[in-house]
């Protein structure tokens, strides 16, 4: 029996927060952790860990600097990322298409 | 700004082998655990696991009985698994459709 669409999705990248995260910042060079906190509707606390788990992955990269004088952090997904998350996106397709038949 | 598709996921049912269990579930009146188990690719006890959060949720029903001389445990979807699992899709979809974009 060939393996049903969802052995092919990865724990890290399918957590539907990270999917989140990396969705957004696969649309621009980096993105700021205010932005995704909103866009997301998570508490800083719940974000920063989902993000190190995508850091530990590297799946994305973490940027801190200032903006005039307020600290800022920005993630940036990393290659990697993109082809995990690539990788996710193919495999919700696979499983979209059974609910299709 | 209006919630990102993944805030409309569901961890009961996004968590990647119960999505697997209900997909399947959803394709017939009821499904054997055997053939899940394979289907699936997973040990006994970690599809147990997964049964037990949907059954705790009341989207499936677990029913246990004989094939002949052997015991055998049945899986069915409720109707509340299928709003559920049709949710869960519905937010795939919006989230395919970004990635589309």
């Amino acid at each position: 029996m060939s393996a049903h669409p969802t052995s092919d999705l990865n724990d890290v990248v399918h957590q539907r927060h990270r999917l989140g995260i990396l969705t957004i910042a696969a649309e621009s060079k980096r993105v700021e952790f205010g932005y995704l906190k909103d866009a997301l509707e998570l508490t800083g606390g719940n974000l920063s860990r989902h993000i190190t788990v995508l850091n530990d992955a590297g799946l994305v990269d973490i940027e801190k600097g200032y903006e005039g004088k307020r600290p800022k952090t920005w993630v940036a997904i990393t290659d990697a990322g993109r082809t995990a998350l690539a990788a996710e996106i193919a495999a919700l397709r696979a499983l979209l298409a059974k609910h299709d038949q």
